[in-house]
């Protein structure tokens, strides 16, 4: 590990991964940059070609090839910051093999966006139950912000959250450029949940779509989903935030509005009259907020919140309701 | 003048006035409905063949021929509530001729979305002065709604405002149907201004896509609109109100996110480098968010809110400022 460097792994080789990279890559601070991967076929690819063949293939990778590996553990020990930045659903797994030593002293930033199945627990509360790490040590990394843009340079804001926010801001130091504005904010839970809550309010957005509402009608469904955001993170973690900045209210209409989420193409289908198995079947990927949403109904047993839009979604993706008479008792419901 | 019957006079020929018709005669309120329009050709097009010839023709129009006319004393003189829907810009032409007499103890309903030129007035505020309509006679109809999704018979709300919320609670039972849901307020300020400046905010928007900017940044800029927003209209009418309303933030983002907005498409045309001249020539139509801006800019001169996205505007359209220039130095100023 260089002692005078910043260094930084990038954990994960998705889409988000690789536009962490071109960030981080165009930013003027020096640093080491690492990244793992856990194809090696992949991790070949760009070693010798510099770009990813899966994901944001228009990037130009300009890391030294031995800073990419497959080896977690060896990647961890080279870097100061590790942004964790595979799926919810794997991260127990793609971390299985790593220790609380392996992590201690490092700071860890969440880019993951989702709740680790099975604890309910956000990526910030996981790893320090299991990882021992100091709330302190910790970092999320939020948009609003489509990794596609990133990689046409669009310009687009980050926010990134920890407890302690001068370390946040030196992350964000780490991670800005022409094209990138960093937001530092204290608020893990919120900016954790609300990233969270956004994939389950594109799916709710994709089924009303799917099942004939039109743009009226989904500008009431997202300015209550905001409203329910709000009351939910408010209960969970109480602390003075204006849910409408741009990591909140900001990554929502990113998500909600958009063509190209997967979330919103994945309730789209439902809405459609797909069953959750052949909307899965052929989209061939995985729509984060499905799982999240029966996270969320489990934390909200806790908590009691008022959330008629999650519970919509939940009837319908766990509870099999048909979708048209779901979203009308939910219409009844919004103001 | 019916005196045991609602009677309802609708003012003015375009699309949202069709669309009004159409909620009040799906409305189960047994009513006589009125509609004054300013060209006789329309009107007789309409008599003869139930369609209006130039907008939303798909809606069939089935109020008795001879309640249409294009005398509006006549018409004004039949009702007792008057649904003001000519653009703000020609109100005070298409009230010429109309006396404070002629509008003695009418229910006056704004569904305008406009502030007076040269008066600087919202439509309830300009009413009060010029015509001593009394502000517990005054109404606003407002969105979330675009038109033609009316038309589709698309599930809407609508937000009824007036400062007499019995009123207000009456005329939303007059309009209200299978597919229209109403929302009764008391703050016609909030939600004229909010009708007001989502038009500015759509002018934005179209011009930040035709400069270049993407997705990521546009939902930045609304929720920078909306903070902007509530600055705004807690500096000019500051009551208890929660401004992520669907009247509000629900109407902000059915215009600023939609591909068919008049105010969205010009500011992309002056994003791309036409001059407004242009524009508005290649339009062949207004878009109201112009004269809107300039409104605001005088009006703001008295409470000296900070609004750096309708200043970015203002300095567009009436100050030659370059747009990339102009949105780069906004884009400093939002976070």
């Amino acid at each position: 590990m260089h002692t005078n460097k910043n260094t930084v792994a990038v954990i994960g080789g998705g889409s988000w991964a690789t536009a962490n990279i071109k960030m981080l890559t165009d930013n003027a601070t020096p640093k080491e940059i690492y990244w793992w991967m856990r194809s090696a076929t992949q991790a070949e690819h760009i070693e010798r070609f510099r770009h990813n063949p899966n994901y944001l293939s228009s990037v130009e990778v300009s890391i030294p090839a031995q800073h990419i590996s497959t080896d977690l553990k060896h990647i961890i020990s080279q870097a100061e910051f590790i942004v964790l930045n595979v799926p919810a659903a794997f991260l127990k797994e793609a971390l299985a093999d790593i220790t609380p030593e392996d992590l201690a002293g490092k700071k860890v930033v969440s880019a993951i966006k989702g709740i680790v199945p099975d604890e309910n627990l956000i990526i910030g509360e996981f790893l320090n139950q299991r990882y021992n790490i100091p709330f302190s040590n910790l970092l999320v990394l939020s948009g609003p912000c489509h990794a596609e843009e990133v990689a046409l340079e669009k310009l687009s804001y980050l926010t990134i959250a920890s407890p302690d926010t001068e370390l946040a801001a030196c992350f964000a130091g780490m991670i800005n450029n022409r094209y990138i504005k960093t937001i530092v904010s204290d608020d893990i839970y919120g900016t954790e949940y609300g990233a969270v809550l956004k994939n389950v309010y594109a799916i709710a957005s994709g089924i009303c779509h799917g099942v004939g509402y039109g743009d009226n009608f989904q500008s009431v469904l997202i300015s209550n989903a905001i409203r329910e955001l709000e009351r939910f993170v408010e209960a969970v973690h109480p602390i003075d935030r204006d849910i409408k900045e741009s990591a909140y209210l900001g990554d929502l209409l990113v998500t909600a509005y958009s063509q190209f989420s997967r979330n919103r193409t994945f309730g789209n289908m439902i809405g459609k009259g797909y069953t959750v198995k052949s909307a899965q079947l052929e989209m061939n990927m995985v729509a984060e907020g499905y799982y999240a949403v029966n996270c969320l109904h489990q934390v909200n047993k806790n908590y009691k919140v008022f959330m008629p839009i999650c519970e919509a979604v939940y009837a319908i993706l766990y509870q099999k309701r048909p979708p048209a008479l779901e979203m009308k008792h939910l219409a009844e419901q919004l103001s």
